[in-house]
């Protein structure tokens, strides 16, 4: 756990406000950040990768919220971004677009324009086809695009199957092989300017070959390039470094990614580009939560709480697991529980046959590591308000979104005239 | 597929909309319901239960959009909720709230009071837990709150493990076995009035048998009440009904559905609610989508289109088929394709391996059966806005809600004091 996140006389704090404090101000649930914590984390990629200087690009999907862009914004970050909303909000933010990578496989026409137009750095071109279109749209505004080829190096980054997207069947980034045609086509683009490489294996990796092996084929691809003129100035290797989200679970640490990822690119004529999204925000956030029932069924004990899978969809979506703590420690022994939400599905579960300390209604609870993907896929399912994000530094917490009102969600709906009463 | 969604001449329709008169007006993705398709639905549910004159309440988490709920409404509807937001929308859609049951695992306070205030027909009361808080909440104010357990009937409906609810080991409703104390306890307290059982089994079932098995142990459970002086006024089977999402998928038709359940309840003393959702709603809407890509892989054929699994995440979620269709049917022969969205998860797929017309950029697809689950369970993952939701009535079509603006996304985000620039 990172230290940002901690008990003190029995309470759980981030930072020097412990979530008691938060929650009287805000309710329940709401996700709780540490600006330390998010600091600390870009920091120690600096460090770790300093003998490089390469361009951090923080993945904005992961968290999108413009406080959070902001905090990295200004410590230099990047950003990388999959979409024209992704954009806006980095502009929002003060972000600079000049260190700005658009990826994603649907670009459209708009969002090309826009991109162009901001002077971001480069997209990250999946397709040829997309590539045939990026031509277009940037001829048409008399500029030119500068790109990226995403290749797929067909690696198995052993991580869940929905987060894998550096194998062969993958809808991601274009074949290794082939790749050099595409290469050749587009440095004939007039509205294309060809400067970098660029993979993205996976998410949530803990095998450092996985993005060794990867970079070994980039690397023998740029040399290819070379040959056939086309100079590359960029090597983006994505993101994907795991994080811990079991205490027992110990992700190698950005230092030794940093020292592999070095070992093969040091004194190379490339300039190095990450796209880290978990591995700077994961760890930085909770979600906290108040217990509703403790109901005992037959067959099972239920803590239900009143944190749903519309407020963190990882659980159920991709079986994640979630350390939860109560926010004051107390000796009352343990017991065997599901935590589970108000929503009507049986996948609408925090934890399940978890080891817990016994609580009562009206306890907080708190799920770690939810600093990424955590609100940004939230939903109004069974029509429940989005919660408040809050934002701690140090002996102040800030609210960074306010929690949704229920006629936030009814307001644009309308009644067509004919089904009037 | 339901008559209202239909070709002519080549060209898809929504009653006598075309799909293209309404892309050209809201543009893509978009959600379009059918008027009619919903009237049908629910004529249908009326016509073969007639002989029972059920209450039919239908499940609001399925399509909550208060136009589709004034439908509901004025066709006599009463409502299944799970949550004080999707009362508001039963108030707001003019639904009668004297017809309104209301489920759930994780009522709270303010929910109850609501409910009890607006004098909903009654609560499905999912643990003892939370009949103690009902009455305590029902007394504080003086009222007496009418409910029915929702008791476990231990069946397993054979569905997705996710919308398979009434099994042991399921977080939903109270062991049959244990609930004769529960509604003992039940009709002692001051602030609580027992009128009704209640069991939800699942969602999406095709096993009639399961309905029957599970009626069965409800009227077992009615007359041992009987027995010891609790009578019960009303049997709430609750949904899950089964659709039909592939062309070779033969549900259950609500004829024969309800000549089971007729078969056991008439000549009973008790009223009959259902719960449908999906039956009512699942087949009345689609989503529809614009081709952006036709990307070719080595191992595989990717169609890339506008739509996302943040716009319709069953496929993701639940594995689920949904059938797809051009918008024009031209003499192009077809091939198998995977059909996937811009965002940048392998989850993020419409259909994989799937025998298409062959298509290309700027066509229109229709994902069929999108009418319950769908636009309810959308995000704004990858600030991506959400989707425009068109009611069709003959024709005309209605915007019953717009596309979100990107700005909508981020206006609600503030950027602290000590992060200013």
């Amino acid at each position: 756990m990172d230290n940002n996140f901690h008990y003190k006389d029995n309470n759980f704090y981030v930072e020097d406000v412990s979530v008691e404090t938060i929650v009287s101000g805000v309710g329940t649930p709401c996700y709780i950040y540490s600006y330390s914590s998010f600091v600390n984390s870009f920091q120690d990629y600096k460090k770790a990768f300093s003998k490089l200087d390469p361009l951090i690009c923080f993945s904005v999907k992961a968290n999108s919220n413009i406080a959070i862009l902001r905090i990295f914004s200004k410590l230099g970050s990047g950003f990388d971004i999959v979409s024209e909303g992704e954009l806006e909000r980095v502009i929002r933010a003060g972000g600079d677009t000049s260190k700005v990578v658009f990826s994603g496989v649907g670009k459209t026409e708009e969002e090309m324009r826009r991109a162009i137009q901001v002077d971001i750095l480069f997209f990250n071109v999946e397709s040829r086809e997309e590539l045939v279109v990026l031509n277009q749209v940037a001829s048409d505004i008399g500029e030119k695009a500068r790109v990226a080829i995403r290749v797929n190096p067909d690696i198995d980054p052993k991580t869940h199957p929905y987060i894998s997207t550096g194998f062969e069947k993958s809808k991601f980034g274009i074949d290794i092989a082939q790749s050099l045609d595409v290469y050749k086509e587009a440095s004939q683009m007039k509205g294309i300017e060809v400067i970098g490489i660029d993979a993205h294996i996976g998410s949530q990796i803990f095998e450092l070959s996985s993005f060794t092996d990867s970079l070994k084929k980039l690397l023998k691809l740029a040399k290819d390039l070379e040959h056939i003129g086309v100079d590359i100035k960029y090597i983006d290797i994505g993101g994907g470094l795991g994080i811990s989200y079991k205490n027992d679970e110990i992700p190698p640490t950005k230092a030794t990614y940093a020292e592999e990822i070095i070992g093969l690119l040091d004194e190379m004529p490339y300039k190095l580009i990450l796209e880290p999204g978990r591995s700077l925000a994961g760890n930085s956030g909770i979600l906290v939560t108040k217990v509703l029932y403790n109901k005992v069924g037959t067959a099972k004990k239920f803590i239900i709480v009143d944190a749903a899978m519309n407020d963190l969809v990882r659980p159920a979506f991709y079986e994640s697991y979630h350390e939860i703590l109560t926010a004051k420690k107390e000796e009352v022994g343990s017991e065997k529980v599901d935590v589970v939400g108000p929503i009507c599905e049986s996948g609408d579960f925090l934890a399940i046959d978890r080891e817990l300390p016994k609580v009562k209604r009206g306890d907080l609870l708190v799920a770690l590591s939810a600093g990424a993907y955590g609100y940004v896929m939230s939903s109004n399912y069974n029509t429940r308000p989005r919660v408040p994000e809050v934002l701690v530094n140090g002996s102040e917490y800030h609210v960074i979104k306010d929690r949704e009102k229920i006629d936030d969600l009814i307001k644009n709906e309308e009644i067509p005239e004919f089904l009037s009463l």
